[in-house]
């Protein structure tokens, strides 16, 4: 280990949210692994991932989720394992505590989380099935008595702060803004770098050990309505607002078609109910990254607003 | 058995194709079956898909996909068993090949498929591991021997045709339209009742054992190019044409933050790659549902866009 840091594998490093922690599982200097199958090199869009995981110093493991062997052989390489496996590869994290039960050599699983808490959702159907999958397989990882962190790391910036959530949108509205619900609940935004940030701090961290833990910097939670007052104030111009109540919404997610049901429904979990904000988050389960890492300095949501005025 | 039709179960009718199917099915006059939790009766959307079912007289059978004993239960009780589970259950299909199994009177499966014939993709990540799930469990199927019919219903109109694939619309464009690719790759799409006629049809025909069925109705099959004239000449007004080439939208979807991205690389496999028509379909693998049911009067691609005249 290079200065007590732990080595750890990302497994599905080149998704969305995986390539922001690996590349903070290199820069913060953990001996770094990133799990990619042979034929993904030459992948048109992930290819150029990996080229830069390359120039990061990141050591590239061939090797296959569905391939058992060279999963154990990965996982034996370290001592924290991190998946950001994609939402259809959720269910079939199972191989992975098959494969870290044979390795037995693990401190530390971290599971494709990063979103809401699953354990603590108001969210109707289609989303309520789809967060299952991660419920599901939190109390797999219990049962087999692997040590765990659950990063429960709320929106992604990136997604949702560039198109205010407006269908479509790539940039925040100028003239009229859609608000779902009443826009009163609080929600948490946190730019993807600091999502790997604070999950790479968490990993050798006793006080996250079987912890869920909870990305809300105190700077990032705004209601919807004073995120639109905020942009309001950057771009000197009041925009007209069409709230949509809830019963349009769910009726909005009845009606429309995959995938668009599921964003919808999601959508409905953090701003209509609140999901990522209207619960205490108790000792017994969880901390606060902001709490544990003050020295972290995060991008604030007033700050990545400005890029777009 | 009512005049020779098989009865179905639908897992997964409540979903966005599955209600389609199980609409279908009931009025094909088959006995139809639906699995449903319990809980999902009370929920705000599913719960009145579940009253419209108990008015086609569709046999609610309360169970669970993760409850082997209902499943099996809920098998036991029909000849043929339809899939229509969302993407994030896909994987755990393999519960339904164990239940098949233990039940033992199963004629036919159809696992969730509905859509492109993923054994002939062209497509990148993330969407090729997305499809790589239905492959893999399609193999799955045929290793264990359950006679299946695999239907691939190609594109959704109700998704695609309103928006015209143009992120965040409702209705088809008046003034601009975004083009992926070149606008050349031929795109078949389906209104969903047909789709649920065509499937149900199925069931019961030899001709559809352990074969693909490929939804590609004559009329119903458009180069992009040919849609927006079809679309112009409705409406009486030229739009003006913003082509994205390719390498741009690989861009796009590296770019693309979850699930924008998966829904960019399945559109590239669809309308850059033209993955719904671009190979022949032989005897050994594939029937055309038009071809076979010619008695059907689906919807065509031109009436559809009436509605939005």
């Amino acid at each position: 280990m290079a200065e007590g840091k732990s080595k750890i594998l990302i497994i599905g490093g080149t998704g969305y949210i995986g390539k922001f922690i690996v590349e903070a599982s290199a820069k913060e200097g953990h001996p770094t692994f990133a799990l990619v199958r042979e034929s993904t090199v030459s992948d048109p869009v992930k290819g150029k991932i990996i080229e830069n995981f390359k120039s990061l110093g990141v050591n590239l493991v061939f090797g296959d989720l569905y391939d058992h062997g060279s999963l154990v052989a990965a996982i034996k390489q370290v001592e924290v394992v991190i998946s950001t496996v994609g939402i259809m590869q959720l269910a079939d994290q199972t191989k992975i505590i098959a494969a870290i039960k044979e390795a037995g050599n693990v401190k530390r699983f971290l599971p494709s989380e990063f979103g809401l808490d699953v354990d603590r959702l108001n969210a109707v159907e289609p989303a309520k099935s789809t967060f299952a999958v991660k419920v599901q397989f939190r109390r797999a990882i219990e049962e087999a008595g692997i040590p765990y962190t659950y990063v429960a790391s709320n929106c992604f910036a990136g997604y949702f702060l560039p198109s205010f959530v407006q269908p479509g949108a790539t940039s925040p509205p100028r003239d009229k803004v859609i608000i779902l619900g009443d826009g009163n609940q609080k929600v948490v935004y946190n730019k993807e770098d600091d999502i790997g940030t604070y999950t790479v701090r968490a990993v050798d961290d006793p006080r996250t050990l079987n912890k869920i833990l909870y990305l809300k910097p105190p700077k990032n939670i705004y209601s919807f309505n004073e995120l639109v007052a905020l942009w309001e104030k950057k771009i000197g111009k009041t925009l007209e607002k069409i709230y949509v109540p809830e019963e349009q919404v769910l009726k909005q997610i009845e009606e429309s078609p995959m995938p668009i049901n599921i964003i919808l429904a999601v959508n409905h979990s953090i701003f209509v109910k609140g999901d990522s904000t209207n619960f205490k988050i108790e000792e017994s389960f969880g901390v606060e990254a902001a709490e544990l890492y003050p020295d972290v300095k995060y991008t604030t949501v007033e700050d990545y607003l400005n890029a777009f005025v």
